[in-house]
């Protein structure tokens, strides 16, 4: 077997077993093949595909090639939630404390932030002192003692990924359904999961564009899912729009402290009681989603899931006041407010404008290694259907001057449409 | 302009201009664009393909990546010929000082073996003291002194295709017909050429094994060249059977030097005539083939062929002994017979097989930087449509050692086929 014969096959649209798979893949990490070589093989993936067949067992090899978490001994049904990204995107952060108050146990592991979606690590992150670089042993007891943790990506925890996904990021192909689903997957069940719940984002503001891609992608996760022996259900929920009304590490942070108060936004809120909903689901403590919601509710409204939150976040070093304005929170030096100069109805905020406009505020990164302002961000005070006259404020820029909020605004007003005639409010998921 | 951009695009099937492709080339020569970027660029043109304005694009950016030269003041039509390679090709050695004597200037770059076919360098480097290594000032002047120079790719002369070579060799990109296209044209190009004509081979002996493909590359070096303005002449030719009747280094040259004397295997001499016959029909000396064959043959039946090889071998430091049994090139130490099993007609011999049997002697490389032995080879006793009786000698197998003639007899009786009733000739020329 050798890596110039797995390369050629690939490129001419053939499929490799999981013996070459994981050959190739084991090779690279021991640097006997070299990032070219890997990288013409990523290119013919991107191009050829994967079958059904190769894509598990990149999957498997990819897992495989760090630590494997395994909680059974916990009793509990271990069940995660991803998200394929989207902009104001916080939905894991209220949906961890739900879930473990719903009976669930959930070693959830994020990303940072890339491109114009933000990452849940860099928000957890605005939280004073709060720590996600924990060892695998202690993620592992956090785990075992709360119900939850949330967790970043180390070194031994799939570092098949970390390689690749820094290849692919250089080289044009990271958008490959098989490389994605691998690499999702490869993660969420090297956590140990017996299932995982996929928001799979579909629009302007996420990674999957058209309906289409975002339906082949879920198909792939969910096939890949059931051939692996492990529970995989995704949600195809719309990204044209951002959700909720907060974009920003500090003031998304904000916002699902709310949520888990009982007082978010309600495209937030129902998103993340389905959501946990789908995980009881799958988790088999609840029959249906209806019942699965009343469940995750009535943990809000108790009062439970935020304590649980204040716990988890305590336990990792992090200091939030709940009685101090902002919980807090890192606050911007300079807020502006955005108005309105047409009077109607607002039919659009184009998500992508506003994450890039975030992300040039200082809330997300150009390059792997950026420092993030955790405080700057933007809270949208209209959304699509509202009515607004001239002069109303639409959006409170949080910026750390005023040249970086002048430019801000400058990009917003480009991403809000106001139309004569009434809008239906955005909705949330996509119909199958 | 950004690489990741421009990989992409390829990625997705689309078009680089020549500015993009200039972009890419440079930054990937000054190490601005690593190995693994241009990887997933090649690899996404081997499976997508290239238009003729890109290829030509990619042609002109590597020739312009090094010396160019230029010989138009010589006065003389700047002619060369081109084989893709094939087992027992030896044509360039006779054909040069034959072209020269036919009024063409030769400046030919030539490479060494790589795979199962021979490379004129090697063949060339057989003569004792025979240099090709010069320095581009030397071969230019003895391009203009004796009109002819064989000489090596170094370092100036088309760079760009040093080192992509190198990487496509190790990423399964070699197979590509833009990418073999610019390749070879950038360096006959980047000879001075007015035009040049090119042998694609076709068969188990050569690198295109069906007719079709040889086709397509045949029609891309045409169209290429002529938007270029450059005359490009393609010849298809068989290589089911090898070429001549030996196949190694210094048993190539002693067959190449007997078609220089007028007594050369009708294969190579036609072959030679022939493609000498093109190369005065694009440099405007003959109206139509048959009296450029007939211009060729002169020029080695009145003698001065020889005799101009003589003086490039001479300019170029090789020793060779005219009136010495073989000329004084090396001889192997051990020489054996294969004899037939059967009786009957000789239907074929394999090329491939052949071209591997001499590489596995030693006559060829397996890695770039291997050694070659000159002196080992085979000669064909016997070629296809010939009857043999058993016992009959077949072929004259030259060795270093006992060991490895015994190794290469096994292999070669595998490689010929006899058959009870009589077989035609092999034809050297592809029907169009």
């Amino acid at each position: 077997m050798n890596a110039h014969e797995l390369i050629r096959r690939k490129r001419d649209g053939l499929s490799l077993d999981e013996e070459e798979i994981r050959f190739l893949v084991s090779a690279y990490l021991k640097g006997e093949v070299g990032d070219y070589q890997m990288a013409a093989f990523l290119m013919a993936t991107a191009i050829r595909g994967m079958t059904n067949a190769e894509t598990v067992a990149l999957t498997r090899v990819m897992m495989e090639s760090g630590r494997v978490f395994d909680f059974d001994l916990l009793g509990a049904p271990v069940i995660d939630k991803h998200s394929t990204g989207g902009v104001g995107d916080k939905v894991s952060i209220p949906l961890v404390p739900i879930a473990v108050e719903c009976g669930l146990a959930v070693p959830m592991i994020s990303g940072r932030s890339l491109g114009a979606t933000g990452g849940t690590l860099d928000k957890l992150e605005s939280i004073p002192g709060l720590r996600t670089d924990l060892d695998p042993d202690r993620f592992a007891r956090q785990v075992g003692e709360l119900g939850a943790c949330f967790g970043a990506q180390t070194e031994e925890i799939v570092p098949a990924d970390r390689k690749l996904y820094a290849l692919r990021d250089a080289t044009a192909t990271v958008e490959s359904v098989p490389l994605i689903v691998s690499s999702i997957l490869s993660k969420k069940f090297a956590e140990g999961v017996h299932g995982v719940v996929i928001d799979v984002k579909c629009g302007s503001g996420a990674f999957m564009r058209t309906s289409s891609d975002a339906r082949e992608l879920a198909g792939a996760l969910e096939a890949v899912g059931a051939s692996m022996g492990k529970a995989v259900k995704t949600v195809l929920t719309s990204m044209d729009e951002p959700l909720g009304r907060t974009i920003g590490n500090a003031l998304e942070m904000e916002e699902a402290i709310r949520v888990l108060k009982g007082s978010g936004p309600p495209d937030v809120t129902a998103l993340a009681y389905r959501l946990v909903a789908e995980m009881l689901r799958l988790g088999g403590i609840v029959p249906d989603i209806s019942s699965g919601e009343t469940l995750a509710r009535s943990a809000v409204e108790s009062g439970r899931a935020f304590d649980r939150f204040m716990n988890i976040v305590a336990a990792q070093c992090g200091k939030l006041d709940p009685d101090a304005a902002g919980f807090g929170l890192p606050r911007s030096k300079v807020v502006n407010t955005l108005v309105s100069r047409a009077r109607g109805f607002i039919s659009r905020i184009d998500a992508r404008i506003v994450g890039e406009t975030v992300r040039e505020l200082g809330g997300g990164r150009f390059g792997k290694d950026d420092a993030i302002d955790h405080s700057v961000g933007v809270v949208l005070l209209s959304v699509r259907g509202d009515e607004v006259a001239e002069g109303d404020a639409l959006i409170e820029i949080h910026a750390s001057g005023e040249d970086a909020a002048r430019n801000a605004a400058r990009r917003l007003s480009d991403a809000i449409f106001i139309s004569a005639g009434p809008v239906p409010p955005a909705s949330l998921y996509l119909v199958p």
